[in-house]
Parts: C-alpha cells; sequence; structure tokens
C-alpha cells in the first residue's frame, strides 16, 4: 500500500511539474508533459503522461487560472507535450496500490475537474479542442471526452481507446462510459465494442463512431488544429484583452487542530469525529463597481477559494472526521448587499466567473461523503449565498433567541435572489427545488420571503430549516445529533447520503457521480480486481489475473 | 455461508407458504403470513413477517396471477396476516449468510416484484394499498412505499421505519430511499432523519412527513380500509365480471445441458461459459379473436413466462455462465402476424396483460447483469417482438446468405409497430430510441421499414445490427467475440453493461437499479458490513459492530 503523505492542492503555474499553460491570444495551450519522478507519493513513476492526484491538481490549477487570470482567451486546446503519446491515463501502479478511500477520492477530484472543463464551456465560454496525438487510452481519452471538439491524427498509430475493462477489470471511471453514451452518443453496440475491446479505435471509423469528430492528415495537422481552435474562440463571448485577475497564495495557516483563513475557518475535533468550517460574512460593503471588484479580495471569490480548498482538505486529509458542521459569522447585511452586487453585475466577466465558482463549490459540497448540519446559531449569517450552504447540508438547526449575556443578535435566515438559480446543483435543480421536490409550491412561498428576516421558529415553519431549539435544548439536542451521525457505519451513511442528496432528475454529471461512480466503487472492492490475484495488481507483472468467473 | 440449491421460480396459491391471496369482487387482499420454517435455505427463521428470496417469489407469483386470473380486481390490499407487525423486511440472518451473488440477486428480484407492483397499477389499473398495521420496518415499509396508497393505523405502536444504516451498515436497498425521495417527496432533511433513526415515524407525523398517506384510528381500520380500497377499485378500468385465464404449469424439463421449454429451449455450455437461448416462432396463425385468444396457450403468453422464467435460472442457478446467446428459429410470418393481433387487441384485458408482461420481460433481461449477444442466423425469425430480443443484447451479428445444403431460410431482420413503443426501457426509452441516441433520425428511418424483410448486410447498413459475416467468417468471427467476453473479469462488464445499457434519461426505476442498487453492491462488499466484525454479521448477536471510521 502506498504511505499516503498530507497533500496540497495549492498550486501556481510557476511550480507545475506536469503542465505548460501557454496563453498567446484567445487560443491558449495546456500541455500535458508529465514528469515520471514527480509523484505524489512514492512507489511508482508516471510513465507515458499517466497521471496521479498531483497531475490533476495542477490541471485543476491552470483551468481556474485561465477562469480568472486569462479572460481574453477564448478556446484552450488540451494537446500532449510528448512524441507518440497523447494521455495513457490513471497511473496503474498508483491505482493498484493506493487505499480503497484514495482510489475512491482520486476519482472524484478527477471528476470533478473534468466536469470543470464543460463547466467552462457551457457557463464561461472557455472553449476546448483535445488535439489527440498518440495514444490516448483510457484516462486519456477520458480527458479528451471532457473537450467539446475531439481531433484526432490519422498517423496510423494514434488511436482513443478504454482498455479499462479488457486490461484492468475496472470501468472507464472518470466519465468515460458515461460520456460515451450521453454525450458522444455512441451507438450502443458500438460503444459496447470500444469499451471492451484493447487496442481502441483510430483514422475513419473514429469519426464513423463518433468516437472523435475529425481525423486529420499529419500534414496538415498543425494547421487545422489552429484552424479549430481559432473558430471555437470566436464562438467564445470572452472578453478579449480584458485584463486577468491574479489569484494570489491563498492565507491559509495551517495546525493540530485547524485550518484558517481569511474567512474561513476549520475546527478539527477528532475526538468527536467531527469538523466544524465556519465562514464570515465580509466586513463591509462591496465595491463601488464591476471594476474596483476584480481583485482575489472580493469576498465571494475568497470564500469560494477557502471553502473549496478546505472541502478537499477534509475530503482528503482528514478521512476518520464524518461530521461536518457548518456554521457561519458576521453581518447578514454585508452577505446580501455583496449578493445584491454579484446580481446587479453578473454580466461583468469576472463577477460571472465569482458566480460560477461559488456554484461549483456547492456542488462539491453536495458531492462530499460526508454528513453536513448546518448550525443557524447566534450570531451566525446564513443569507443568500451563505444560506445556500445551509440548504446544501443535509439538516439545519436554528437556535431560538439568544443567550443571556450574549450579545449577538438572534439567529436569522435570510433568502436572497441567489437561492433561487445561480447555484443550481449536478442535477439542475436549485437547494430549494430539491428540498420541496414534494411541495413545489413552497419554493414560490420562499422567493416571496427574500428580504425578509426570519426567525429561527419561523424558519422552521416554512421548512426552510429542520428544528429550531431554544437554549434549553439546545446543546444536548444538536450533541445528540452529531453523537448519533457519528455512531453509523461510514459507508452506510456515504451511500445513503448520495442517494438522498440527490432527488429527481438526473444529468450526465449526476449520471457520473451516481451510477458510474457507484458500479467504480464497487468494483474497487472486488477480488476480481484489486485482490492479489486481480487484474489491476497484476497489471505490468506478467502475471494474468484469475477471475472468480460468477457474475452478480 | 448459506449452501445454495437450485432455486425454482415457479410456484402456485396451492402451494403458497407465505401468502394468502383472497379475491372478493372488485378488491382482493394478498396477506403476508410468513411460515418461519419454510425457508429457503437452511440456516435461519423467518420470523415477524420477515422474508427471503421464498417469500418474494410467491409474492411475485400473487401478482401475476392477479394480472391474469383475476382481471376484474381493481386494487388489492397489501396486509399482514399477523397481529403486532407488518412486515420487518428481508432476513437478516439470511443476508448476513447468503453469498455477494445471493444478496445481489435477491435484491434484484424484489425490486423487479415491486416495481411490477406500481407496473400494475400503472399499465394495467390494478390499484394497490398498503394497510400497515404493526411494526413496518425496512424491507416492510419498501413493500408498503410500492403501493399507491399507505394507510398506518394510528395504535400508538405501528410505526414505519428504515433503520438500515441504523442497525445493520447497509441501504434500504429494495428502493426504499429512492421511493422516499422520488415517489413519495420527502423533503430532504427529514427523508435525512428519517432513514438514520431505528425507531421510525408514527401518527400523525408520519403524515406530514408525507411517509403514510393516512393514518387511521382502531375504531375505524377495517371500515376505513374497505372505504379506501372500494374507492381505488372505483378508479380502475380493469373489466369487472370478466373471467380470468389461468397460469397453468409451465411445460419445462431441466437436464444436466439445458431446459426445454415449449418454445424456448436453454442450452448450457458449461465449457465455454455461455448460456444459449432459442425462441420459437408460433407455429401458426394467431387465434381468430380476442376471445379465443384468451388461455394460456396464446404464443405471446407463453414465450413471455418461458422467457422470464429462463432469465430467473440463468440469473440464480448459473452463475458462472457470463454470456447468453440469444437465437430465434421458426417463421417470421407467424410472429409478426401475432404482433399485429397484439396491435390490433390491445383494448382487450388479456392482450394488455400480455403486452405488459412482455414489456417486463424485456427489462428483466435488460438488467440481466451477462454479457448478451443476439445471432441472426440462417432459419432465425427476429421480427417484431422477437427482434426486440436482438435489440435488448448487447451486440447483433447476422449471417450472410444460406450455407450449402442448409434449406432453412437467410436471415431477415423485420421490424413491426411493437419495436416502437409498446415495450420500453425502464428509462422510458424505446431500444431503438436507445440504440440511436446519437441519431433520432435513424428511428424515423427504421419506422419506415416496418413491413421489409432486410437481408443481413441491409440491417448493418442501417444500424439495426452490429455486424453482418458471410460463411467464410461468421464462426470465427462469433466464437471470437464470445470467447473474449468470457476471458474478461465478470466484474467490470457487471458495471460496464449496466452503464452502456441504459443511456440518458433516468427514472426512479433506472434510479433504483443504478444509483442505489450500485452503492448498496458496494456496502455488501465493505466490512463495515459483511466483515466478521460488520454489522449485517453481528445483528443480533448483542456485540456491537466495530467500524472503519474511514470515509472514502
Amino acid at each position: 500500500m502506498i504511505e499516503m503523505r498530507r497533500v496540497d492542492f495549492q498550486t501556481h503555474p510557476s511550480r507545475y511539474r506536469h503542465w505548460r499553460l501557454e496563453v498567446e491570444g484567445r487560443v491558449a495551450n495546456l500541455v500535458m508533459d508529465v514528469d515520471p519522478s514527480a509523484t505524489l507519493f512514492d512507489g511508482y513513476e508516471l510513465k507515458l503522461n499517466s497521471y496521479d492526484l498531483g497531475v490533476d491538481i495542477e490541471l485543476s490549477d491552470a483551468l481556474q487560472r485561465l477562469r480568472f487570470e486569462h479572460p481574453g482567451v477564448g478556446a484552450v486546446i488540451l494537446r500532449s507535450g510528448k512524441d507518440n503519446v497523447f494521455c495513457a491515463g490513471a497511473n496503474i501502479r498508483m491505482l493498484g496500490k493506493a487505499s480503497h478511500a484514495h482510489k475512491v477520492n482520486f476519482c472524484k477530484f478527477t471528476n470533478e475537474t473534468r466536469c470543470g472543463v464543460e463547466d467552462a464551456s457551457e457557463s464561461s465560454g472557455l472553449k476546448s479542442l483535445a488535439a489527440v496525438s498518440g495514444a490516448c487510452a483510457g484516462g486519456g481519452y477520458e480527458l479528451a471526452l471532457c473537450a467539446d471538439e475531439i481531433m484526432l491524427i490519422d498517423d496510423r498509430r494514434s488511436a482513443v481507446s478504454l482498455p479499462e475493462t479488457a486490461l484492468l477489470a475496472v470501468l472507464p471511471g472518470t466519465g468515460g462510459l458515461t460520456r460515451v453514451t450521453d454525450k458522444r452518443r455512441v451507438r450502443r453496440d458500438r460503444a459496447d465494442i470500444f469499451c471492451s475491446v484493447e487496442e481502441g479505435v483510430r483514422g475513419k471509423k473514429a469519426v464513423e463512431w463518433r468516437l472523435v469528430d475529425e481525423v486529420v492528415p499529419p500534414s496538415a495537422w498543425t494547421k487545422r488544429v489552429a484552424e479549430r481552435a481559432a473558430a471555437l474562440a470566436a464562438t467564445s463571448d470572452r472578453p478579449e484583452g480584458a485584463t486577468g485577475v491574479a489569484l494570489g497564495a491563498l492565507d491559509k495557516t495551517i495546525t493540530e487542530d485547524g485550518i484558517a483563513y481569511s474567512h474561513v475557518i476549520v475546527r478539527l475535533d477528532r475526538a468527536t469525529g467531527q469538523a466544524e468550517v465556519t465562514v464570515s460574512a465580509p466586513a463591509g460593503a462591496p465595491p463601488a463597481n464591476g471594476e474596483a471588484a476584480r481583485n482575489d479580495a472580493f469576498w465571494p471569490l475568497r470564500i469560494a477559494r477557502e471553502l473549496d480548498d478546505a472541502i478537499l482538505e477534509l475530503r482528503t486529509n482528514e478521512p476518520t472526521l464524518g461530521v461536518i458542521v457548518f456554521r457561519t459569522t458576521g453581518d447578514a447585511e454585508n452577505v446580501l448587499a455583496h449578493d445584491a452586487f454579484l446580481d446587479a453585475h453578473k454580466a461583468d466577466w469576472f463577477v460571472r466567473e465569482v458566480g460560477h465558482y461559488l456554484k461549483r463549490v456547492f456542488k462539491r459540497v453536495d458531492l462530499t461523503s460526508r454528513s453536513m448540519i448546518a448550525l443557524l446559531d447566534q450570531g451566525s449569517c446564513f443569507a443568500g449565498t451563505l444560506a445556500e450552504l445551509a440548504f446544501a447540508a443535509d439538516r439545519q438547526y436554528a437556535f431560538i433567541g439568544t443567550r443571556p449575556g450574549d450579545n449577538r443578535p438572534a439567529a436569522k435566515l435570510h433568502l436572497s435572489p441567489m437561492n433561487f438559480g445561480p447555484y443550481p446543483m449536478s442535477n439542475g435543480l436549485t437547494r430549494l427545488q430539491a428540498r420541496f421536490y414534494g411541495e413545489p409550491e413552497q419554493v414560490d412561498v420562499a422567493r416571496s420571503r427574500i428580504g425578509e428576516a426570519m426567525e429561527a421558529e419561523d424558519a422552521a415553519e416554512a421548512g426552510l430549516v429542520t428544528e429550531a431549539y431554544d437554549e434549553a435544548d439546545w446543546d444536548d439536542e444538536v450533541r445528540l445529533v452529531i453523537e448519533e451521525r457519528a455512531s453509523y457505519s461510514p459507508d452506510a451513511l456515504t451511500g445513503m447520503e448520495a442517494n438522498l442528496r440527490f432527488v429527481g432528475p438526473e444529468t450526465m454529471e449526476t449520471r457520473i457521480f451516481g451510477r458510474l461512480t457507484a458500479w467504480q466503487n464497487w468494483i474497487f472492492q472486488r477480488p476480481n480486481a484489486v485482490g492479489a490475484e486481480g487484474a489491476l495488481k497484476l497489471y505490468g507483472t506478467g502475471v494474468q489475473p484469475t477471475f472468480d468467473r460468477e457474475r452478480v
């Protein structure tokens, strides 16, 4: 088993070991050139542009920087910096040695990053082109699948393939199966063949089977890639020539018991198995205008980045803390003023990016396999954007009134227009639509209460929080809820939450995180894949796996 | 581990040990009164109306008999024959001792049966009422959840609950989580509480939380249940007073190498890991009119019953045969004439039932975790309803022309209106819509070819079969496809097929068999549930489980 070290999700292009981000006017090149020796853990080498979580953290960072620091880029070309190989997918030796939890978390993060490529195109006009030259296998093709267009060089060697089932006895679990059916819409029997042959498909057949959009002879490759990238960029509404906003290093201090950011504090309580995440309201009013907002101190961007990092820290570095308690603190009016600012300036490229980033962070919260409880306590400011954090939680408890000697204001819940559209879940519903799936009229009732400061009992009455407790009951009730939760099987809770949180409609995204991921996790537990004689363990050793032939 | 015996899915009310089917005019009572000693395997007792696969086989049989033998019944009341308990759910000792494969197959069959309760209401007007008196826990509540209405007696003891997570470290995997969110549409935080407390919910709160439709005081119970059942029956369009069609015993012979029915032959080839299922066309023309069709020799009913039983046999009793090859034989014109008959008489209650039964059988095929290959060979009759079997398969291979000395006609593919609506998959798409998800216009092209006898190459050209091979290639190609398939990990294939077969839209049904089932199967592999110190193993021993607290 690989020895796990603390994973740091923060990086910067100047420290990249695996990617080069090259911006040339409207088009950027994101060049994958993995350093085989720069692995996140010991015990494997990243040959043939294969990747581990460290490679993907850089990709995620590069995409963020394209969105914020390079607003004028209309299209990004995903390409390889190596001859003969585009990308060989996730590193198999790493997967073979990693713990189950690491495999699951690694896949989740890579899936989120790949959905982020699609979100950049759909939400922010950052179009993408996978320029596939060389072998493009497994996770490599799954990366290409995220792009708006896939071009394949027709050199009789380059092919796209999903050999996981044939070679490794696992699934193309980073969206591969889902995107082949739902995005590329490959005919089912062809998809079945493609996903069960080792060698992949190349040339005209790859186009005919809808696996790529175009094959191009080597002589025309460079020119044609540039043409298509320019054509994609021309469809983008990103502001040509705009100056980006540099994402500076996070203000972050890690101690034994927590992580402190500028506006997010994480307190780790290992004795009770919980982490408390407290988000602070902005200290003052929003900037005077859109231009004045354009820096990384803008509060909504700051909390997005800090919350995002905090959630990733908890997922990866604190696996035994099963309950996350969300708290907020500060002046709700300042939160609401920032919400109004976000709404008023939503046409501004930077504000648009911040809004979509918050959307993605809340989605990441939804997909976090921890039980989540929001505590609307005295002094809290669950208002608009921050109320969304409460609605992302599995339950919400509100404190009634004030404690003697505590002069913080009583808990109030405030709704804003931000609770009714800008932050959809991955199933396409707002969190209030999901909450009131059985009583859709309650969404309209809630909308009519935008602007109110709802007291605890009032919010409970409106169905917006689970329960309201006064001082006599609060401590015991909250403690019992968390203790009870922490006593259950983490696996059963993971499965339960993965089902209860995503009501009703499904999208390609929910199908990736639901159906595909759940089956992959199952396979990641099966001896045929991960047993001593399983295919994932034996890959590359020359020894053939021995399969239990029983179908279940 | 429980010693597995061959499971027989055929039964008859005269042999029921666990259920009583009592028909009184428009209303039937389906009374669950489990005989604790009549278990399917050794090593456990079915206390408190808990169930094993044997109990569910009887329920499935009873529902079929209500549909075919009692067409005048408009509503069925699901109730308990025991005091103090409605149903305690799946038997835990059985689950604790069963193999992984048995657990998975057991859950699949119970899920199909429960979806069948809903299909009976939606498709055939057989409304259902769960009259819950006594404890209704886990699978017991999941059974109630299938009904159109749930009534709960308000006796201060009777409650509904899903204690799986809290007590057993597994999910309410027989549709529980999905129906709580998608059918009952319980508010998310309440669903979270309900699914994580052991004791359940009773009385008015159960109504307020949408867990049941009505609570009734004991004094009014009998009368009120009868009233509601009568009201439901009054909404039914089933033909009052119609005479049913008795479902006689199947004509079935089991040998070492196969199972022979009247129109379905199953050949088991354990050396190559495949089962060959051959369906015969009807020997002659359809009956003269609707009335003449009403008996269990009606060919479409016969093949539905035989295919259904064959698939269940293969799933449960032949787990190591990973590939199912579908063949057909006989005169396509007779198949098409029966299709025309089904279409012309679809308003007839019996023909309607047969059509919906075929629909359910094809759904069962879709959900079977075996690789499926349809061979359109010389002498075959993949026409209309039988062509649906080809489209349910993962791939279709067609033989070009005829072999010297073989006077059977060349393979032809015939479409009929039955391929364009009556047999939707569980995602709501026809199999041709799913096949051509990327090229929906091809569905219209296919529809325009109804009535044609398409030759092998023609069908391949139209995208309706995967490949056409002539005699020079057929044997080798088909053998290679099956050999290759049989060489892969059965688990990876299961996961791959579960993703590729269900493109695009999702329904409550697909969410149960996809998201919920996949997570449950994962949990059924996790030590926290099934390890020596897992909750499922230790339940009832008084020893508390020890959980690995790591979240994944």
